[in-house]
Formats: C-alpha cells, structure tokens, sequence
C-alpha cells in the first residue's frame, strides 16, 4: 500500500465521518427523534417528549460535544454506575498509552525508519512511497540505530505497566468504595444453588429448606426454587403484546373493521371486529396460561436461589464447599434479580458440562470456518492475483483510485460486515454455556470475541500474508519469534488502512450514531401510524465494542514500534470514541445490570498479551535485522512482564472475584442500624421469584379475572 | 541387552534378596535389636525390651510375613491412621493394575511380539536373544497383529481408569469417615495468618486480636503470635542434649575425670569433674536463654496462629479473603501443632514469592546438572565405547559375566546411588519455600522428586539412547510422538533392567531392612558403652518411597504394550514391597503426622500421565510400523483420559482440598453435647505456642529456675 492509498482512504472517512457528524448534530435535536436519541432521559422523566419546532433545529452544533465532556467521573459514577465509568476509563487510558506511544514514535522512531536505506529508494515522488517506508522494514540490517527501537521498547513496556498498576488499583479502590456506598441489594444476599440432590417423595424446594436450616441455621432467610418454565413464559409475553395492542385500540377509540385471515390454513377470509377478536384471543391465552400454572409446580428443576440475612451468610455458603459430594450443592453468586437469564436454566451438572464442550468445539469450528472471508480478503490486497482470476476487470482495477479504494478500503470493510455476525452469534454460544446471568453471558461473549477477533483478523492476516495460513507455528513455539517478525511487518500497512477504515466504520457505525433505531422508529411511524410512544432503552453491547477498542489497543502496541505511523490515527479513533460513548452513556444506554467494574482485568489481559506479543516480535526482529545481541537482550522483558502481571494477578485480582469479610462485616453492622431492613428482607423473599411468578398487573384490561390469575400464580 | 544378561541381574538380585530377608528373618529377633526392628511396638509399650535367647531365635522363621498380613484395614486405620492406608493402598491399586496388564502382555502380547519376525532372526539360541526380540520392535511392519496391540491400549486404559476411579471414590470416602470419626482436633479450629499489616505503635498481637474480634465476634477464640526464634530454639536444644547427659551421668552415678579440651582455642586442656562442667555449661546456657527469652517480644513476625470456637469459623476465616488488600491478612490452613515447621518462618508476602523463584530456578539448576552421571551411566551400556574409553579394560570386559554384569546391573545401580541424594535436597528446597509445615514440605518434596525422576531417568535416558539429549522435541510438540516412538522402545532393556535391579535394590535397600540403624544402635553401644535405652520412632519417607513406587508404576503403563516383560518383574516388586512395608508400617515406622490420605491426588495424577504417555507413544509406534490407521484411532483415546482426569478432578479433589459445610456443621454440633469441649478450647490456647514458648520441663534438673523461666516466657 503507498501512501497516496492511505490519504485517499483517510479523506473518505473524513468525509463520511463529517457527514456523520452532522447528520447526528442536526437530527438528535428534532423533537420528534428525542425517543432515538435520549431515550433515556425521556424514560427517567427528565425531559419533556416533545418540544416546538424551530428552523435552528436544522443548523448543526457542537454544543453536545461540550455538554459530553463536562461531567465528572463522580457524577456518572451516581448516573450510570461503576462499569461505565470503568468502560470509560478503557479510552482514557488507551489514551495516555498512546500519547506516550504516540510522541516516542512519530518523533524519534518514524524518522529513523524513514532515513533507512534497506527498502529500494529509486521513488522520489513521496506520494507513491509505499508506507513500509515509514516502517521498521526500511531501516538497514545490523545498523546501529535499531538500538533505538530497543530502548524504545522497554520504555514503552515501563510506561505501560506502570499505567496499567496505575488503572488497576484506582478501579479497585472504585470497586471497594462503590460497594460500601451501596445500598442493601438482593443479590449481595443470595447465592444460587445448583445441583440439588432431591431424594425420592420430596419436592427440591422442601430439600433445600431443610439442608439451609440445618446448616446454616442463623442466618438462612429464604429460598425461590427455579421452574422450568420457558412455555408459561411464551404465553405470558403473548398476552402482554395482546393486552398492549388492545389497549393501544381502545385509546384510540376506534374499532376498525379489517380483514382477518382465519379458518382452515388461513384461506377463508372473514371480516371481524379487531377488538373483540383480540379480547376473545386473549381469554384463549389466559385459559392455556392458567393450564400451564398449573402444571408448574412439577416442573421444579433442582436448583434455588437461596437468600440469608446477612452478606457474610451469603459469602459463607458461597465459598464453602456445602455438602458431601463436590457435584452436589454447588453455590454460585447470584446476579441482581433483573439480570438473571430465565429462559435457558441448565440445572444439571452433567448437562452444563457437555454444553461447554459443545460450545467450545461450536467455537472452534466458527473460527476455522470464518478464515475462508479472511482468506478471499486477503486476496484482494493483492490485486494481481485478482486480476487473474476476474480478467475482465483488468482496465477497471487500472485506474488508480479504484485500486486505491480496493486494496485501502474494501477488504477491512468486508471483514468489519464479516464480524459484526460474530458477537451475536457469540452471544448465543454464551447462553447456551450455561451461564445464568445476562452480565456472565455478555462477559463471556466478550472474552470470546476478542479471541476470535485477534485470531481471526490478526493472526490469520499475519500468517496468510506471508505463506498459506500457517497453523503450525504454534505446534514450533521456538519458531515463533522469526515467522511472526517475518510476517508482520509486512502487515502493517494492512492494519493501518484497516485501523482508518474499520476504527472509523465502527465509530460511525449506525448502532452509534443510532441511524438504525432512527430508521426503525422512521419505518414504525409510516407504516403502522403509531406516533413512536413505544421506545426501550437500550445498553451498551460490550460484548461486541470492547473487543472492538481492545483489538486496536493490540494493533497499537503491537504495531508501536513497527510501524509508528499507526498510533496517530489510533490517537484520533480513541479520542472521537471517548467523546461519543460519553454522551450517550449519558443520553442513550442505561445500565441493565451492575458488575462492579468487573470488565476491567480482561482490559488488563490483553495488554499483557500485547505487549508480550511485541516482545516476541521484537525478539525475532532484531534477529532478523541482525543484531542478535538486542534480541537477546529483550527477552528479559517478556519474563518481567509475566512476572509483573502474576503480582498484579496477587495484590488486585481477588478483589474482583469476591468482596473481602472486612468489607462484608462493616456493610452487615451497618445494616443493623438501618430501620428499613426489615421492610428490604420482605422484598428479599421474593427477589428471585422469576417472571413467570411475579406479579403482572394489567390495568384497565378488559377481563377482570386477569391479574388476580396471575396473582394466584405466584403464590403457588 | 540380551536374555542370559537378565537372567544374570535377576540372580544376583534373588539372591541378594534371600540374605536380605534372612538376615532380616534372624536379626529382628534378636532381643538386643527391638528398639531397631520395632521401636514403635517398644514406645507404646507393646512389647517388652528384653527378652531371653533362644537359640531357635537364630533359625530364619517367616512367621512375621503371615502377622504382616493378618491386620485388617480398619485395624491399620485405628493404629497408624488414613496416611498409612492410602500408603498400602498405592500398593494394591498397582498390584491390581499389573494383574490385568500381565495376564493380557504375557499370555497375548508376548507370544505377538515373539512370533513377529522383523529384527533379525539368525541366533536360534534363546539365551542370546535379544530382549528385543519380545517387544513391540519385533512385531512386523503393517502387520495386522498390531491391532492386537491397538485392542489392548484401549482395554488397560479403560480397566486403570476404572479403577482410578473406585480408589478415589473409596479413599474419598474414607476421609469424610475418617474426619467423622476423628476427636476435636486443634489444627481443625485454627488457621494461620499472614501478611499482618502491623500500623506503627502496635503490635502484632494487638493488631490479630483487634481484627479478629471485630470480624468473628463470635467464633473468636484466641491467638499466638509466630516469633523469629531460631537463635533460642539452638539454645534449647543444647541445653535439652546437656540436660539429657547429666541426668545419664548421675543415673550411672559415676562422675568420670576426663580430658576436656578448653581456653583459647582448645590448645590447653585441663582434667575437670565432668558433672561440674556439664551443669556450670548449663547455668551458662540459661543465663543466654534468659537474656534471649526477655528480647523475644521484638522479634514477632507478622503471623499468627488464630483459633476459633468451631470448626465452620476456622473455615470461614480461611475460605473467605480477610482484609481488603489481597496481599494482607492471609490465611491458610494451620498444620498440626506438631507438624509446624518452625525453624523456617517467612512470613513477609514478597520474600516467600521470592523464595518460590530461587527454588525453581534452583530445581531446575539441579535437573541440568543432574544429566552428567545420567550421561555417564548411557555410556556404560555401551561397551563399544567404554573400550574406547579405556582400552586396558578389554580383556576384562570380554568376559561374558562381566559384560552382562556391567550392562544389566551396574549402570543403574550407580544412578540409584546418585538418585539417593536427591529426595534430601528436595526436601531442602521445598523447606525453603516457605511451607511451614513437615507434611506439606514433604508433599511437595515428594512432586519434586517425581517429577526429577521421570524427566532425569526417563526421558533423558530414553532420549540420550536414541541421539545425545534432544530437549528440543519439547518445543516441536508435533514431533514427541514420533521421537518418543522411535526412542522408547529402544530403551525397553534398560527399563527392564532398571526394574530388576533398582527395584529390588530399593527393596532391600538398608532403611527398609533396617540395616543402617542397626549398624548405628550396634556403634554406638559399642563406642559409647550406652545399652541402646535412646531410640526414635522413624516416620516413613513418604518423599523418597512414594516417587519410586510412582516412577515403577510409569514404567509398568508406559511399557505395558511396548514390552510386557517388564509387567512380571514390576508385580514381584509391588507384591514384595506390599508385605514389607506392611510389616514395618506395624512395628517400625509411626506416623509424625496426618494428612487424610492427601496423596492419593499425586497418585491419581502421575497414572494418568503415565496413560497419556502411553497414548502419545502408541501413536508414534503405530505410525511408524505403518498402521496409520490404527495411530488415528488411538487419538480419542488421550482425549477421553483427560476428559475422565477433568471428571474425577471435578468430582473428588474438592473433598482433598476441604471439608464441606454439611460434615463441619454436623461435627461441631456434635462438640456441643461433648462434656470435655471446655478442657480442649483450654489446651486450644496453647497449642500452637511454638516450642521456644512451651513449658519445658527437666524433672530434677540441678538448677530450679530452669522450667519457671520457660514458663513465664510462654505467658509473655
């Protein structure tokens, strides 16, 4: 790739990236859009759903951007909570890592690359240089100057480190500090038991009471067994759609009269009041929900959400092995209430065991068989090959912006449309695994794309770019450091370009700048008439953008001394990512659940692992160029920092895992104090009842008998 | 190494092991020798010292291999407890193993492999043969009688993890009984905390009983602090070996002149009262133990020994992190008082951590430098070269019974003689480490041992037979099979000869025999003039036995398809150490300790390596006899090993790590109805005192401030 193929592709994204800008400058300030574009504030009530229209509206302003920047850490810590200050703290701190990184590298390392002689210099012309120029491949083989890079490369490595102690124990202290601020909360007094062992002529519910009360007799305060009830569950959102849409009707007050299909396969048509046809569906609905409550208490699955009367009690069931036989009793915490995962609840040991290995293999699988877009991506970097293949595009692919765009442009942007399958599908696998909380699962995910990601578009790039997707170096761990220095370098101004296009795709990606939900409300408007009162507030998918920000921060280190040209565009991407995601923190996303500023090792992880990885490099670099006495000398570095991250893994990892008895004894005493405890442990009893079992109160629905069913149900 | 060389190992070795078992036979009835051959029996009093002669008692009787046999496991529970029966237990898991494996290797595998006709055939002379001739080389290329090997990889695996299974299933189980059944015990109320964060102005003690009380309000019970007491503990021991030669003295009521060397240098000697200069020594020594005791107070380290009114608040307070800061308040379990290894006691977070490191490095060290004599035993079995080597040895050497003699027995006899020195040095660096106690020290000594077996006999062996040390296959994981497929056969004379010779050596090594302190008891009442009243109760080298027994039982599985002779000899050898052992587990050797059968893990562990081993070779063995089928379908089996390893880590090794809540609850309830729970929580107090703080007393000792002193210091 030269250089005049980067700026074409730089000036696209500009423009599109401004166009962005000011699409979402003027759009979010149309009233009727304010659903889309604060849905939160509109849900919390804070500010009014429509306001009058003005002609300024339309002007674009930047006021937003201010607005964004003004509050401190301290007030979205109180708005949003701790994980999203934590998710906010991955910019900042990506950002001094690669302002440090930045500075060091555009103003000593670019220069010394440049002036390098190793790559033929017979193009004067700048524009048409390509950019390995500007990389370590162009500096002269055994030259002195490589030194420089070396230190480079520990003073990096310091300084992140450093930064990353820095970070961890700022977000611990956070953790400690969130946890003693916080109210009593129902899952600080639960814990879910899986695996119970119900004999023969008991009901689970019955088993755990009696195991509890015997074994923890002073502070057990009460179970909810878990029901399978994923049919009851259908039923019952069924009849709220039904009961939404009657209402909708009758606000309108007019019963239309439309043509319904019905009878046998839908072929009769016959024209029926809307309503009453409605209204006689849902009696049909409550009839079978009423057959299937029934029926639920039998479908107990043996495991319960076990609730105690102090944080300690829980911790103590939690920690301690309860019963005899390990696969028996097994305690885990429980999420907050609203985010346990009802739907799938694999209660047996065994079967949540084969699950993971199905999904484990499912994952393998998907790995392997998303190299085939890599692998046709790949190819289109080299236009040759295309040529070779579609001849008939040969005067077309001549012209130099469409090579430009080609070989600049498509091939990160088929892999960013390739990936954005990935997290869902991710996801999926998560809840299949087993886990019971939608914060596990989208953690899970989390964890799982940023794998796939760094294998897939890493990795498999690296590797294919120098010879035919070479899986075996990994069964020749000391080949390692040579093949990737070989190959990686020679990727650098793949990742840049894929850094320009793909940082600023996912920046103006239609999720963020919310063009899909604009769309979406446009299309609900137009065809079903409705004036956009139904609106959810969404929250941040961080299952799919952490990866996204980690895998650039990988590139970024990874690339810091290869190819520094790479950093300030990562520089811009973070900046504009930061200045986004805080105004809609504080205007779109809500928070569903609260893990604590748990996200943040997996930050933590990954920069080891990066920087690790460029030690490896660097290791078969300075081998390569012919100063072995530099790749020696750098392999102190790796052990350093594993050794770093094992002392970090000590002094800061445990505090994420569980809350200390210091902390949970001094939250326990205050809550003697408290007069509203008592009123919390009622709410406790019923916390975890589930969906199904909860309450749904109809109001105004046109059968009476619904709400009291309902309420029936949940004391079975 | 041919058939007649064998014969002639396991000639000499029967008949070394005949006049080991009579000499064995007559001296342990000589009367004067009971405090050798059952000191146990003589200090709990079983059995009185003296007896008269008998002349029979010089006739050979094997009346004690029948009483070695009679005891019932129950009986050996009860009188040696759940350590010792896991011990024999080992014994029989191997017995049952070898059964299966030589039924199928000699009655099926043998003939194959004898029938085959890929190595030479030329010498019809069966003595000449060479072992090789009955191993799995012999077996034609693509013949089809390998799939008879193929069958019996995957019958021994499933028949050894069968049976893995039911051990730890039964060795579970007994431990959960065995704690059942155990009395209130003070290393089941107590944990040992370290990492105290003693602020300025404090002290340790203050700082342990303020923390405690104010977390475990109510389990509470008391504290000793852990003192740096190296120096006074040196001082006690001499004044304890002064104080037991006075009271010798004055028991013979003599007060012998004797030559005492003293002044400067001890160049000018003086006759003396040796009485009076034993007890002015002594007043000497008080007086430093006074001065020592009284400075004692300062030296606290910042750990402590916490005990709790119930067995559940000991385990909440280890299971649950204490403090906020991870690296502070730790705890972990506390080791029998008797068991704590006080000399050393690091107590500081970053010292241990460093520790770990310089142990590593050093085992590692210890592992290289151990491959000189491996290196040079190599070249002993080839006679070639040692010719070279020394040309003056040729005539010698020629002789058939030297030759087979130096082939068969010498070169692992040496490596036995090296291999001797190992297990101490373990047991140096694993004290080093930071354990603190015996029985940990001597767990991990023992891992450290296996593990330095395996690698320095096995594989560099295996592959210093093949080409001089290839530790490069390890960084060429694809390659191992191949290599280890290629090498492991080769080496099967060796390993046989290995089992004939260091088996039976390690049988009748002097330890087991007695040999050694018989010899000892016998110089010292000659030289000394003492009746042998001084005798201690051995505890068995748990680190020195268990890695052998583990290392034959590698060999056994690894070569249990390779060459099936090796499975007779390994069955003679088990079946002999079973009866030994049992014998001198009733009258030698008496447990110092308790574990509850925490070894059986390593056993589990070890097997299941040995199998993978197994597996790993098979492939290579079947790819390279060109069945590449029969290599292919061997891969599951690995991965279904490990899947059941995962299983039963799953299922039993929680149980090894904790007691669960279900069997503490019950045990404490059981306490409550316990008449004498007040006099143990007075004993709980000071049990973990340490020896420098406990009341020491010299009953008639010549100076009365002796015990007041000492108990005064335990009250500090």
């Amino acid at each position: 790739m030269i250089l005049s193929a980067l700026l074409t592709s730089v000036g696209i994204n500009l423009c599109l990236c401004f166009l962005f800008f000011v699409l979402y400058s003027i759009l979010r300030k149309q009233p009727g859009n304010i659903t889309v574009y604060a849905p939160r504030l509109v849900a919390e009530g804070e500010t009014q759903q429509r306001g009058q229209f003005h002609l300024e509206s339309l002007l674009p302003t930047a006021g937003w951007v201010k607005r964004a920047w003004q509050p401190s850490e301290e007030e979205l810590l109180s708005d949003v909570g701790l994980d999203a200050v934590v998710f906010m703290r991955i910019f900042t701190f990506s950002l001094k890592v690669f302002t440090v990184g930045g500075i060091v590298g555009i103003f000593v390392l670019l220069p010394v690359n440049y002036l390098g002689d190793q790559l033929s210099h017979d193009i004067s012309d700048l524009a048409s240089k390509s950019l390995d120029s500007f990389s370590i491949s162009n500096v002269t083989d055994g030259s002195n100057w490589l030194w420089i890079h070396f230190c480079a490369a520990y003073l990096f490595t310091g300084v992140v480190c450093y930064l990353l102690y820095y970070e961890y124990r700022y977000i611990s202290a956070k953790r400690i500090a969130y946890f003693y601020s916080s109210k009593p909360q129902p899952h600080q007094f639960t814990i879910l038991v899986r695996g119970v062992p119900v004999p023969s002529g008991s009901t689970c519910s019955e088993t755990v009471e009696s195991f509890f009360t015997e074994n923890h007799p002073s502070t057990y305060l009460s179970l909810s067994v878990v029901h399978r009830s994923s049919k009851l569950q259908g039923l019952i959102s069924d009849a709220e759609k039904l009961y939404r849409r009657i209402a909708h009707l009758k606000l309108k007050n007019h019963t239309p009269q439309e043509f319904k299909r019905d009878g046998f396969l839908g072929l009769f048509g016959r024209k029926v009041d809307v309503l009453d046809y409605y209204e006689k569906k849902l009696e049909d609905l409550q009839d079978n929900l009423r057959l299937e409550q029934s029926s639920l208490a039998g479908k107990e699955v043996p495991a319960a959400f076990v609730s105690f009367k102090s944080r300690l009690g829980a911790a103590v069931a939690l920690h301690i092995q309860q019963g005899v036989k390990p696969t028996e009793w097994l305690t885990e915490r429980a999420p907050e209430p609203q985010d346990v995962h009802w739907p799938f609840f694999s209660a047996s040991y065994t079967k949540s065991w084969i699950c993971k290995l199905v999904v484990f293999i499912a994952c393998v699988s998907l790995t392997i068989l998303f190299l085939i877009p890599v692998v046709l991506v790949q190819g289109l970097t080299n236009l040759d090959q295309l040529e070779t293949w579609f001849p008939f595009l040969e005067s077309i692919l001549d012209l130099t912006v469409v090579s430009q765009v080609i070989t600049g442009y498509l091939p990160s942007l088929i892999l960013q449309m390739f990936l954005s399958f990935v997290p869902p599908i991710m996801i999926m696998f998560s809840s299949i695994q087993g886990y019971i909380s939608h914060s596990r699962i989208e953690k899970s995910a989390c964890i799982k794309v940023l794998w796939f990601t760094i294998w897939n578009i890493f990795f498999a790039n690296v590797l294919s770019g120098s010879a035919l997707y070479q899986v075996n170096i990994f069964l020749e761990p000391k080949e390692i450091p040579s093949v990737l220095a070989e190959a990686v370098p020679g990727q650098a101004s793949f990742f840049i370009a894929y850094v320009v296009t793909s940082g600023w795709t996912s920046l103006s990606s239609s999720e963020l700048f919310r063009l899909t939900p604009l769309l979406r409300s446009y299309f609900k408007r137009v065809f079903t008439g409705k004036a956009g009162d139904e609106f959810e507030v969404p929250s941040i998918p961080y299952h799919s953008v952490i990866p996204k920000i980690l895998f650039f921060g990988l590139l970024g280190v990874t690339y810091f001394f290869l190819a520094p040209l790479i950093l300030p565009f990562l520089l811009v991407y973070y900046c504009m990512g930061y200045i986004i995601y805080r105004n809609q923190l504080l205007n779109v996303f809500a928070p569903k659940y609260e893990t604590g500023g748990k996200l943040w090792p997996i930050v933590h992880y990954s920069t080891i692992f990066s920087l690790v990885l460029m030690h490896v490099i660097a290791i078969g670099i300075f081998g390569l160029k012919k100063v072995p006495l530099a790749a020696s000398l750098i392999v102190p570095l790796p052990v350093l920092t594993l050794l770093f991250n094992e002392y970090c893994q000590n002094r800061f990892l445990p505090i994420f895992k569980a809350y200390p008895q210091e902390c949970l004894v001094k939250k326990d005493r205050e809550d003697l104090n408290e007069p509203s405890i008592a009123e919390f442990y009622k709410e406790l009893v019923t916390a975890y009842k589930g969906p199904t079992l909860m309450p749904i109160q109809y109001p105004g629905s046109s059968d009476g008998r619904n709400s009291p069913l309902l309420l029936h149900a949940a004391q079975v």
